[in-house]
């Protein structure tokens, strides 16, 4: 049996997200064999995270700086609120470099059965930064999963009252994709939005 | 685009084994939410596991100390040393509770490609042991895989003029599986080394 000591380690790297007991056991004897080339840069960097990173306070987005760098920035939009579920797909959505506005992070998806409701997530200060003035479409980008489409629908509904424009992302044939690979809800719905051309 | 402190974060996870470059941002985002319960413990473990962990002087083992817990039990029994590749190996041996000899960790395979030949495995300390009085048969435990049966092949070679006993795992069906999902190669040697019944 593996040392108490690379017991706990193998334990907590379990914890993360897309690591398994086998891939768990295989990325700590990855650390123990480069101890200076990757653990003391890995011990490193978290301590750096942890001391520099804040929340948003206006959109959620993980920063050095609150308001952070999207929300600072003069030359980004301020009519246009693009919502997402979680920081990375706003990081997803900024590599596409296609979006200048600002975003608002919901920080999950509306999940009764896990009990959480509309008090868990960013929205009551979504709403809030809906009702400023200059503000004119909200985008929300939530996945197409059931999860974050009911969550976008609750959203749409809550601002109706506001009055603002509000629309979602396009559904369709991803770009490079085969149809014949291609779910038949996906290519349903691509067909029924064709466009002219 | 993540602040510095955060890609710095995520391009050192995607150096360990089964994170790529999605998986790492989500771990880095997993961590920076979880300072307290998961960021600090980790950090923590990681430098007790560098500062505790040393390598068997015997076996090649990792342990708290050397020879490791292994070597030094003399309840395991000397007269047989099981060669593994690797550390994780081992492990996987130790939890099947049905190994009670030695261990001998090579670290890796013969790849003349990668320029890793026998000197850059524990292959001349694993000589030296084989020559000790009192060892008996050597097990030799290497992946399946091209360069584990090659690997296998030489040190069988390098052992022949000790006149020790050498054996390898059995090949077969594994215990629960289907002969239907199982490869053709696995199939035909279980059924050649089939055993009366």
């Amino acid at each position: 049996m593996p040392a108490n000591e690379i017991e706990q380690l193998i334990a907590l790297l379990a914890k993360l997200p897309g690591l398994g007991p086998r891939s768990a056991r295989r990325a700590a004897l990855h650390l123990i064999r480069r101890r200076d080339q990757l653990m003391a840069p890995l011990t490193a960097a978290m301590a750096r995270a942890a001391d520099a990173l804040q929340t948003c306070q206006d959109c959620g987005n993980l920063d050095t700086q609150s308001p952070c760098s999207v929300c600072a920035d003069p030359r980004r939009d301020p009519h246009v609120i693009c919502v997402v579920e979680d920081i990375a797909d706003l990081w997803a959505l900024e590599r596409t470099q296609s979006f200048r506005g600002r975003y608002h992070v919901l920080g999950g998806t509306l999940s009764p059965l896990d009990g959480v409701g509309p008090d868990d997530l960013n929205i009551g200060s979504l709403l809030k930064r809906a009702g400023n003035p200059g503000v004119e479409e909200i985008i929300i980008a939530t996945n197409a999963t059931v999860a974050g489409q009911t969550t976008a629908h609750y959203i749409r509904e809550r601002l109706a009252e506001t009055g603002l424009k509000t629309s979602r992302l396009a559904h369709g044939v991803p770009v490079g994709g085969e149809l014949d690979y291609l779910d038949d809800g996906t290519l349903a719905t691509a067909l029924k939005s064709r466009r002219s051309m």
